[in-house]
């Protein structure tokens, strides 16, 4: 097979070629950005859905699901909301040859389908927090171009809905869902940046979002999260109250953590190399791909010291393939590698002389351990790929942020520009209209968390202080 | 709570009250037709998911997932199947204000978004058999009156979809699938019929259709489940060939395997009695309930009891749920039981002292076990207990299907009536008549295999021979 497409100034034709070679997503279905996840992705997707169920569960979230159509009546029932959406869901307006009573459509995201069943749910306080999350898929009449994984019309959707009693409460679940996040972020090796948008890019109907961005390609950004505060702002509408502990009736506060697939868009462009996908261990269907490596007459051997040790390694919980097809080893080498599994297990006469292993990663580092230390030496191994892992896109994440202190400074080749911001909306745009859309926010954390060290500089724009620290770049 | 209402002759109204009681789904959302499922129910959804994917992974099915949305031009290449269909799909016909170019239809099952795909996946005889399947919502427009999991609107469901490179290979498609339900129903405890249906009820675009069907509720039967083998009729319009052995151009031939949500009802509506739920093993989101039952001044000693027991089971890879809430023990039993937990363990001071635990399956079975042993004597309980309520649902099956000789028969109070039938189109239509609706098709097994001993009766209307077995009863 030819030689994938530079990444570096290429950034989308080696984006969207390794995602073709390595199966992740098929684009070719006859309605454009809708696509269609072949086995090996939908593997992944899959996995992704357990790092996110795992990271959440801990903290209150019980799963639930919601229909798919949301009657255009309770859609229009927060009016900010409907603003922001109505350009781009997509109606349901016939029922076999009949016009619809009342047009229904698919949900662009789901607040509108669960905050009239909150209503019904939630009655005293004793109810209070819910926290429900569902893991679905959403849609958005895109007409923009469309990119896999990334800006597309049928979108994997994580989105976490919870209800508090006060305002204090549905703040500190902000800072739990962050939490969460960084543990996402942390086994994907992901450094990011949480970015509080600026009051008029929040989302729809809230009280505010904070973005979480990633630099991403040749100098863009990428929104791979969002964190909302609601206040009250859709509980009154829909009428979401409760009884307090003292007889009252109250409205809830409402807070949504949403994650979409952009996240596995944002590991695949963050990780890949020139050999293609470079997947961290907890989103590897295959963590390790045993290949044997016969030489002359020893093939019965070989393969079989390869069985079991496959069989060990599975047994320990991890997710292993033996090898066996008729390739050649060098092949199957460049197959797994390009499918980015982190972990390839060389076994020759040699080895199986020697009742040894080889361990080799993803990026070529080998060394030789005892079959019989084999599973503790493998989890170890992993481990130590995704430090190396998190070590390179940390690098990478540093080299692609610097600071700025004048305007002219925005438009160098960086994707996210350190500024000092006012606050006031007039410098914000103008910060905008530098660097093309992306006034990213004030930032408010992030991993690694010294990005920004001490005070803010004076607005990067009036000159006046005091200042908050705040991102510049352009989203994808 | 007040009582149940009887199941026996008010079949819809126990069943109704059964789901929203122990909250499996909630009807309540502002469409009808489409629920919600919190998180009981969901949990029991997924459940159910993973053990059909536990049953079609070892034959060789691959998960994928596929867009909701099918462009119009591709569902209407098979002429047949869109007859089927048009009366039911959805249209989406705008995105934001915009009339969309092709109207795009959401699925009412997959063939057509899947066959353009598999016209480019398979090129060679090597590509086959091709076997994929995917778990995902389809849609109807269901103008009937809607009942929780059994007639919907939108319908969880699981489809498996086969290409083969001749018709016999696709036949054995049939039975290994047949199969690997015989797997699925075993779980659950179900007892089944399969059916052929008749050539004028089978599904639109198929070659041949199998029903599984069991008697359900008030002498009415569901259809759980279908497996169809479509020949090349699909293969045909999607241009799905492949090259053969010898280098000629060949279509493939196809099978679809389908199971949805309704068999969950299934599983609610055999097994669950006046007490509420009853749940197999492999559904039961709780397995095991723990309560402690202190006496006076022992509750730590026994809550610590409880607490180590229930870390024992959850190790061991069992659902667990210790009930350390302030009901009272009676109180916590009826939950229980309302929710269909098969086995709760009861530890008072005495178990304590003894070393000793209660289990109570849950129809009422109780012993006292060692607590050194619970853990293989709650699994050999959770075994038995899935056996006793297999025993009773054959009984209730058994008792639910009779022979009939003649037409006058078929009005008796039976789910199923077992009749010989000549295969004639006129002899068929006229059961439907006396049956209001069903001639169930030809019966090919099911579980008990012995339902139907020996050679099958003269048609059971124009009295002539050689004639088959069938099945007549009236579908939900």
């Amino acid at each position: 097979m030819s030689e994938l497409p530079k990444k570096e100034g290429n950034f989308f034709e080696w984006y969207n070629e390794v995602l073709e070679r390595s199966q992740v997503t098929d684009k070719r279905y006859p309605v454009k950005g809708l696509n269609v996840w072949p086995p090996f992705g939908l593997s992944i997707r899959s996995l992704f859905d357990q790092t996110l169920r795992n990271a959440v569960g801990p903290i209150g979230y019980q799963e639930v699901s919601f229909p798919t159509l949301i009657p255009e009546t309770e859609l229009k029932k927060e009016s900010e909301h409907i603003k922001g959406f109505e350009a781009e869901v997509y109606w349901v307006t016939r029922g076999g040859n009949t016009p619809l009573d009342i047009n229904l459509c698919l949900r662009p995201t789901s607040e509108t389908a669960m905050y009239p069943m909150f209503a019904l749910w939630v009655r005293s306080h004793k109810d209070l927090p819910l926290r429900t999350f569902q893991i679905c898929n959403v849609f958005r009449y895109e007409t923009k171009s469309t990119r896999p994984l990334l800006r597309i019309r049928e979108i994997h959707f994580y989105e976490g809905h919870t209800v508090h009693p006060t305002e204090e409460s549905a703040t500190r679940q902000v800072q739990e869902d962050l939490g969460s996040f960084e543990q996402v972020a942390r086994s994907f090796a992901l450094p990011y940046l949480i970015n509080k948008r600026p009051e008029w890019d929040k989302f729809p109907g809230a009280h505010y979002s904070l973005g979480l961005d990633i630099p991403f390609g040749d100098a863009r950004t990428l929104q791979v999260g969002t964190v909302h505060h609601y206040r009250d702002n859709f509980a009154k509408p829909y009428g979401i109250q409760y009884e307090t502990e003292d007889g009252k009736t109250a409205f809830g506060h409402q807070t949504t953590y949403g994650i979409s697939e952009r996240l596995i868009g944002g590991v695949v462009g963050v990780h890949g190399d020139e050999k293609g996908l470079v997947l961290p261990p907890a989103l590897a269907p295959v963590q390790v791909a045993i290949v044997p490596v016969p030489g002359k007459g020893s093939k019965e051997a070989v393969e079989g010291a390869a069985r079991a040790l496959g069989s060990t390694l599975s047994a320990g919980g991890l997710r292993v393939k033996v090898d066996l097809s008729e390739d050649r080893p060098g092949a199957k080498y460049y197959a797994w590698e390009s499918r980015g599994v982190p972990l390839r297990i060389e076994l020759g006469p040699r080895e199986v002389e020697e009742k040894a292993a080889t361990l080799a990663d993803r990026f070529g580092k080998k060394r030789k351990v005892p079959q019989a230390e084999l599973l503790s030496e493998v989890r170890a191994e992993l481990e130590s790929f995704l430090t190396t892992l998190a070590d390179r896109a940390q690098a990478r994440f540093r080299d692609a942020i610097a600071r700025a202190k004048e305007l002219s400074d925005l438009k160098g080749p960086k994707a996210v520009y350190l500024i000092g911001w006012c606050g006031k909306e007039a410098c914000g745009h103008k910060v905008e209209e530098v660097v093309e859309g992306g006034l990213l926010g004030t930032i408010e954390g992030g991993s690694p968390a010294d990005i920004v060290q001490g005070e803010a500089p004076p607005c990067i724009v009036c000159g006046s202080g005091p200042s908050r620290w705040a991102a510049a770049g352009r989203p994808i």
